[in-house]
């Protein structure tokens, strides 16, 4: 057999990020990052993320995020302990969208101290908020 | 009892669409949609909708989104006949993402032919391709 080692060495070096390449970074270099719960299948909130979040993220197993109203890399859960442990990342069709399979320390994913950011739900003409607060707000960021 | 009927009736009048105004449109009038599939839980797709098109989602329970690449509205299925049947619309806490719980009709969301359009995974640094095509694409837009 003809031995291509050379260029499955390259291929396979973790140091390799050809893949962050073939994602589809918007004109802001950032790309929507949904979080979906892997035991209950809930979706959890939608970020989003630059390179060096997504590199990280998939270097660390935890969900990091770039925050655009505070213009920094976002660790989730740095001041509320609220981390999500990445189990896989999947990129769609488009090359512009990610899933993160993520596992919610905490059972909280929402500032509002819910489990998800998707409480509201559209009842008559009216966004009704359909879960509870789990903890507050105050206790999770003080 | 002090009745304020006046004041309700308006609230419930279907014509009231204050609840469009409570979303937070970017720059381009638009709001990023997840639709997840409300037997599997499984997030099927990740789409944009302008005003019109979550109005009209709403009044005909079916989702239609707006194709940023076409320029215009995109009622999922239109080609494919694989439409969505919208069981709830939900809104995160920023009010900036939707999520749309729906019946996918024909079992295919992708335009690949396949159940979702997350069907790469990052695996030791490659998006490895996981899931099978179901149906072939020239079929479904023939």
């Amino acid at each position: 057999m003809t031995s291509n080692s050379a260029s499955e060495s390259t291929a396979s070096t973790p140091n390799n990020t050809d893949w962050l390449d073939e994602v589809r970074w918007n004109s802001d270099g950032l790309v929507p990052a949904i979080a979906q719960d892997c035991d209950s299948g809930k979706i959890l909130m939608m970020a989003w993320m630059d390179k060096t979040a997504l590199l990280a993220t998939s270097e660390q197993g935890r969900a990091i995020y770039y925050s655009r109203s505070r213009q920094r890399l976002w660790p989730k859960g740095e001041s509320s302990g609220n981390v999500q442990n990445v189990k896989s990342i999947k990129l769609d069709c488009d090359a512009d969208v990610i899933v993160l399979d993520i596992e919610q320390i905490g059972g909280i994913a929402c500032h509002t101290g819910r489990e998800s950011c998707f409480y509201r739900e559209l009842v008559d003409g009216t966004w009704e908020t359909k879960a509870p607060v789990l903890k507050d707000p105050k206790e999770m960021y003080s």
